[in-house]
């Protein structure tokens, strides 16, 4: 298989900051294609693998990048799906085995199969190579990855929809957000926005519930009916047996507990980010309204396209900052102290 | 309202042994019936809540309960759902509210209204006074919270199933066990050897997780298709993945995690009983298969009924061993040291 280099910007290592060198991309082979990247999204994620915080596999350089929006360029022989011009979009994954009971019900991103879900970046792909992501001008990914981004969508507002968007989506899915249901959704960072936008999309009662009122204002413009400070122990006795779904994307350690009493009897808590020790949980507030406390990881390729044709139908996509790609360390920093109204997306056109 | 005394075992405190004593039971009301109880059966919360183990509000005495058969011997001038006669079971609740969302769906023992779920004992009742259970020969419950037993079961064997029988039945009809569906029961006492039965009858592949392999055989005879030893750590990588539905009635601490890897995509673990700290869980494996962690209690009287009518078809009962009123302090020692196959059962007649 015969390679070019692109320019991308990389980890070197776990302490460096990201910089600018070239990576390889194979040529497209039959059902490949080849995606010349507009924007890509910085996800917090992003910055936990290129850290090393998530004992990630992956050798260096990293290239991180798994909100991608860009057009073909490229088309393989064999590609059915996507022709030169369109817009398109790449997710958390780009391959899985195709085989498993995961795969065939279109849950790619729970693939049991051997070669499980690769991801974007920092993943072995099947032809053995280490996976670069879009913090890149171009990228080469099967045809059966490659999402369709609809013309409402700017392609710089699609690119987080990819994993922020289809992250809150699914289990909002999932779960039946929609009339007459009330939702919760835990924190307005890049998950939660888009959360708030989807929830209201989907005609359910939207609920914030942040740290502090500091963003208030913008979530109820985003969508929600409902804003509460989690800071302020009201709070919690006010909303119990309030909700029937709460999605909560904050990673941090939260108090479990105090989180399910907010459900109604058979209401779902869906935890989308992973604290980094274990929780406790008593199990008494589950057992007392039949609760569950549930997980969920991004979404298949089929839901995803789904999401992506919800998100033109209802005019929705991401609020973001527009950044040069010699922006991205100051980026990730802010990131980390929360400053990003609500997800940076690097114009690969910088790169 | 007046009252008479009937004779009752009874625990005069936390320290103390029943011992035989009289309570008074209110005159049988409008929609109230009268009952001969013939059978209650010995549950492990009967021996929390008269050891004051779960902080019981209860006054002393305590006469525990909640898994009475018996027949009708009057009732009230409005009652039109049983009559003089009809073979009858009490469960672990004898009110609601009847008016909140849970009680109008047939989910009284999930109660929100300001009386709760009022439990057969040591709860306090309408008229506020305390409930007395069916260690007794005769109690007085409201027509609308009382079960009809089929006749294909013997009514030693019923009275089990009105507490152990619907705490099982319930989370496996709520998860769809059934024809396709592999579903794990974690314990085999008296919860779990009924879960194995009826998630047999239901069609379920049915798997044993036991501490050990000392009651394989039993359990096989049962209906289960499987049997395995969780001290065995083999056990947890030969079956990681497997089931659909893993149903836990063991209140100890069990190491979460473990279990919630044996669970599919989209499985969920149900929890039955509350150990008494909280459980460490790291969502991790939750996240990673869209794995649900849940709680379920008991169930409502629509579907205790349903439950009576499923195991009356199935001609099933619960395995027991009839005991006799001054034997129960020694049947709540062989209790705790799970030294029952697999439920007491007292005769009323012996009261």
């Amino acid at each position: 298989m015969t390679h070019h280099t692109v320019p991308a910007y990389a980890a070197l290592s776990p302490q460096a900051p990201l910089e600018r060198i070239t990576v390889p991309r194979r040529e497209p082979g039959e059902h490949d294609i080849l995606i010349e990247i507009k924007y890509a999204g910085i996800c917090h994620s992003d910055i936990h693998t290129v850290r090393g915080e998530w004992g990630a596999g992956g050798d260096y350089p990293i290239v991180p990048g798994h909100e991608i929006a860009g057009v073909v360029s490229a088309v393989g022989a064999g590609v059915t799906r996507h022709t030169v011009g369109d817009r398109v979009g790449v997710g958390c994954f780009v391959d899985s085995c195709r085989t498993c009971e995961s795969c065939r019900a279109g849950l790619e991103q729970y693939c049991t199969g051997e070669l499980g879900m690769v991801g974007t970046y920092a993943a072995t792909g099947r032809d053995g190579r280490t996976t670069h992501g879009g913090y890149s001008t171009h990228i080469v990914v099967d045809e059966n990855y490659v999402l369709r981004i609809p013309d409402g969508i700017p392609l710089d507002a699609a690119a987080p929809l990819l994993c922020a968007g289809i992250t809150v989506y699914s289990p909002l899915a999932h779960w039946q957000a929609g009339p007459g249901k009330k939702v919760a959704v835990v924190g307005l960072g890049g998950l939660g926005h888009m959360g708030v936008k989807i929830a209201h999309a989907m005609g359910a009662e939207v609920t914030v519930l942040s740290q502090s009122l500091r963003k208030k204002d913008d979530g109820l413009r985003l969508g929600a009916d409902h804003y509460y400070a989690t800071s302020d122990p009201a709070t919690f006795t006010a909303l119990a047996g309030t909700f029937d779904l709460i999605v909560n994307t904050v990673s941090a350690d939260i108090d479990l507990d105090s989180y399910l009493s907010l459900l109604k009897t058979d209401g779902t808590l869906v935890q989308l980010g992973a604290p980094e020790k274990p929780l406790p949980i008593a199990p008494f507030a589950l057992i007392t309204r039949r609760r569950s406390f549930a997980g969920s990881m991004i979404g298949g390729i089929p839901e995803t396209q789904k999401m992506l044709d919800f998100c033109g139908e209802h005019g929705l996509g991401a609020d973001i900052e527009v950044i040069r790609a010699d922006q991205i360390n100051e980026a990730y920093e802010r990131v980390l102290a929360s400053d990003v109204r609500y997800r940076f997306v690097i114009d690969a056109a910088t790169i």
